[in-house]
C-alpha cells in the first residue's frame, strides 16, 4: 500500500520543465482585423534543433511551478504576463525523443502595449495561434488547447479584460472577441449583450483625439473573478504577488 | 536563451508523483440522502506518519501520467474508475516537509456498485468529501479543488453520467444532482429543465420490480462528450483505451 509521496521516482528517468504558452492580440497588417498572436523561441540544440517551440526551462529546486513559469517567460521573450494560469501536465513516454521530460505547462495573456516590448530577434519571434509551423515535441497540440481554453474562458469569464488595459471602449472590447471567436460580431447585438451583463462599468470618461463624438470609457465589474478558479484563488493569490 | 526541454532539472531535488481524488456516491444512513464520498489511505511512513492522503504514488519511467493514475488507484482501492480526467499539478516548495515532490493529481468518479467492489480495510476508508479530517500534505486543498471542479463540470457537461449506469430514471439523474451540489432540487423543474435539454434520451424501457407505476429509464445523449476536454479529447482516446 503506498500513498501519494512515499517513494521518489526513478531520478534518472524523468525531467521536469515549465513552459508557457502566451497569447496577445495583434492588428492584421492586410485585413485591418486583430488576431490572436504568440511568441515562440528557435531551438538551438537537439532535439529539435532548430525548430521553434514554447518559451520555457527546467523548474528551479527552490521555485513555485509558477515562479518557474514567470521566470523562463521573462529570460526567453522580456514579457511579464498580466495573465497566468496552469493549463495541463504534458507527460506522454513518448512526447520526445531521448531522456523523458514532463511538462508543465501554462498560459498566459499580455497585453498589446506590453507584447510590443517583448524582445524580438532571430531566435524569438511572433507567430499567429492559428498558422504555425511544426513545432518541437508536442507543442502544437498544447497550442491547441491552450487556444480552446482561451476560447472557453472567454465565454463564462471575464478574461478579455487580461488584453485590455484598466478602461476600454465597447468597440476595443468586441474587437477582443472578435479576435479570440475568430469572427465578425454584430455591434449592436454586442453592446447589447454586454450592457445587459454586470460584467463592465460606464466610466465618467470618454476616449480623447477623435474627431467624431468620443466614445465612452467602460471598466470591467472587479467584483467578478477575472477567471474564477475556486479553492486555488486563495493558493495563487498568495503565491503570485 | 532557454527553450523548454532543453536542460535537465536537478534531479536530487524533485520527485514527480501521481494521486487521485476519487469520488463515489453514497446513501447517508441518517437522511437516507445520497452525499458525495472518497477513499483515503492511511499514511505508514513519515512525512505525516497515521494520517489520511489521496491514494497514488510515483510516476512509473515507462508509464503516462494517466496511466500512472489508473495503476496506482487499482493498487490502494481496487477501484477501475469509469471517468478520470487530470486536475491539476501541486508544486509549491513547501508543500511537503523533506524532499521536494510535485504531484500530478487527477481526479475520477466511480459508480456506486464498482465503489462497493473497493477494498477496504484499516488503511483504506471512505469519508464524506464535506467533512475530512486533517489530511497529509496539502491534500484538503487539492480535494476541495477537485470538489470545486466536479460542480463546476455538472452544470455543463454531462458528467453525471459517470456517476450511474447506462440507463437511468430522471429520479436517479436528480439524486446524482442534489448530492453533487448539497441540496434538494424541485423534481418537477428539475425533469422539465433536464426533458427541455437535449442531455438525455428516452429509451423504451422502464424499470422493474416496483409496486408503483414504473419509471422510465433514460440514457445520455452520447452524440455529447462526457466532459469536452477540446484537442486533448484526441489524446486521451489514444493512451486511455
Amino acid at each position: 500500500m503506498v500513498s501519494g509521496e512515499a517513494r521518489k521516482v526513478d531520478d534518472a528517468s524523468v525531467a521536469l520543465a515549465v513552459s508557457t504558452v502566451i497569447f496577445a492580440l495583434r492588428q492584421d497588417e492586410a485585413s485591418g482585423l486583430a488576431t490572436v498572436w504568440l511568441p515562440l523561441v528557435r531551438r538551438i540544440r537537439e532535439p529539435f534543433d532548430g525548430q521553434w517551440a514554447l518559451p520555457g526551462g527546467p523548474l528551479g529546486a527552490a521555485e513555485d511551478l509558477a515562479t518557474a513559469a514567470r521566470r523562463t517567460l521573462g529570460e526567453t521573450t522580456g514579457l511579464t504576463p498580466g495573465y497566468l494560469e496552469q493549463l495541463y501536465a504534458f507527460g506522454d513516454v513518448d512526447r520526445s525523443p531521448g531522456p523523458r521530460v514532463v511538462s508543465i505547462v501554462y498560459w498566459a495573456l499580455v497585453q498589446s502595449e506590453e507584447a510590443q516590448r517583448a524582445s524580438v530577434g532571430e531566435n524569438v519571434q511572433w507567430f499567429p495561434a492559428d498558422d504555425l509551423p511544426a513545432l518541437a515535441f508536442d507543442h502544437n497540440l498544447i497550442v491547441d488547447y491552450a487556444l480552446w481554453r482561451l476560447r472557453n474562458k472567454m465565454e463564462y469569464s471575464r478574461i478579455a479584460h487580461a488584453f485590455l488595459g484598466e478602461t476600454f471602449t465597447l468597440t476595443q472590447l468586441r474587437e477582443v472577441h472578435e479576435a479570440v471567436r475568430g469572427r465578425a460580431l454584430d455591434p449592436a447585438n454586442f453592446r447589447r449583450s454586454i450592457e445587459g451583463s454586470d460584467a463592465v462599468v460606464a466610466t465618467d470618461q470618454r476616449v480623447t483625439g477623435t474627431r467624431h463624438r468620443p466614445a465612452r470609457l467602460f471598466r470591467y465589474n472587479t467584483s467578478i473573478d477575472l477567471a474564477d478558479q475556486g479553492p486555488l484563488s486563495r493558493l495563487n493569490e498568495r503565491k503570485e504577488p
